[in-house]
């Protein structure tokens, strides 16, 4: 199935200027970009304003919103075109949305997790070892880490690696979205981590555990293995 | 550890006018946003234009769109606010994120699927059954329809309860904006399991499997459980 092709839901009976809240205009939009697809363009200004029943000026204020997010992009002469959000794009914009609602860092952990978990699960599924190059490579990092900073750089390119091997796009960008705002709270933990040489080498040992079930192909395992790898540090001195 | 009390990380070397690119400057205000938190006040217009260096347009402009997404609001008068987002506001940014990067149907509902999983876990940790009670009311609704409709409302329902109970903000944050993106799929998926009774009751069974298992305090269980309940239906005929 096509999600271009499928298309829009019926849209509630327009209704005139000052009715219209932005909200409102703004989701109509939304679905005639997911109409419409990335890079095909939008009907033109007049058509839309009039489908919608909207004026011209409400109508192009909210386009040029999206174009400030890099959502769409107005090329003279031609028309507005639905854009390919690159990552950081998108991150941004998912980043505003968490920055503007007070989720906690150690709340945004879990949904990281819960990402992570998917990825190892569906990596498990797919019995396809080559893909796991990268992460071997990282976890053979852990291992032979000498300096806390070798061991954090490591780490953090193990669960890079698992989530990227998975192949899907939707998780990356969930995850890339999730990477700065978790920054500072993974720092703390990692330092935490690495301050007791025991913590550290049960950490390790939990991410050759999630290595070898993956490769094994045995979600369960790589599931329960996941969580060690994420659970707190014992001991914060 | 409180986020609010974080400082923002160090700002880069602030460079003159025409050298910010506009996501930078937003990823600033994102910045200045998280560390002023919820409810409370930005610097003036002024002292953020000076802080950055840049015109006091382009910021304007970047507030502009920020109202927009009704991340912050102008109080006449007064200055302008951080404001928290009701979660209609916070998926309609994930939303157009979403709309204008192509992932698919398919791959979103992986990140559902992980989303509730991580619910199911933590609901299974936190041995609490008061909060299942609404996921048990669900799942005797799908043990009791009798038509299509109604075992697909309670099959909603279930899914629903369930994420909610675990009482995580940050994992409803993420599900309520897929929602909408995947209503056309699960609406599909679920009219295949009902065409077939087999189906129907082998799914009402998944989903008894895995509100026991959470109920009884098993993770491992309520995991494998839960991703039968995500299971494509067999035959689509």
């Amino acid at each position: 199935m096509s999600d271009k092709a499928t298309p829009a839901p019926a849209a509630p009976a327009p209704v005139t200027g000052e009715r219209w809240s932005p909200d409102h205009l703004i989701r109509h939009l939304c679905e005639t970009i997911r109409t419409v697809g990335v890079g095909n363009r939008l009907p033109s200004e007049r058509a839309l304003a009039e489908r919608l029943d909207v004026s011209r000026t409400a109508l192009r204020d909210r386009i040029q919103l999206l174009e400030g997010l890099g959502i769409l992009r107005r090329v003279p002469g031609s028309g507005t075109y639905v854009q390919a959000l690159d990552s950081s794009g998108l991150a941004l914009v998912l980043e505003l949305a968490v920055a503007a609602c007070g989720l906690t860092a150690t709340d945004l952990l879990s949904v990281r997790a819960a990402l992570e978990r998917q990825a190892a699960i569906e990596l498990a599924a797919a019995g396809d070892p080559g893909r796991l190059t990268p992460v071997r490579a990282a976890l053979e990092a852990m291992e032979t880490a000498v300096t806390a900073e070798e061991n954090d750089t490591a780490d953090r390119e193990f669960h890079d690696a698992l989530l990227c091997a998975a192949g899907n796009p939707a998780l990356s960008f969930f995850a890339d979205a999730l990477r700065r705002p978790l920054r500072e709270l993974t720092t703390e933990r990692n330092a935490a981590v690495n301050r007791l040489p025991d913590n550290r080498s049960r950490m390790t040992a939990a991410h050759r555990t999630l290595y070898r079930a993956v490769a094994a192909g045995n979600p369960a395992e790589a599931s329960s293995a996941l969580d060690e790898t994420f659970r707190a540090p014992h001991g914060n001195g």
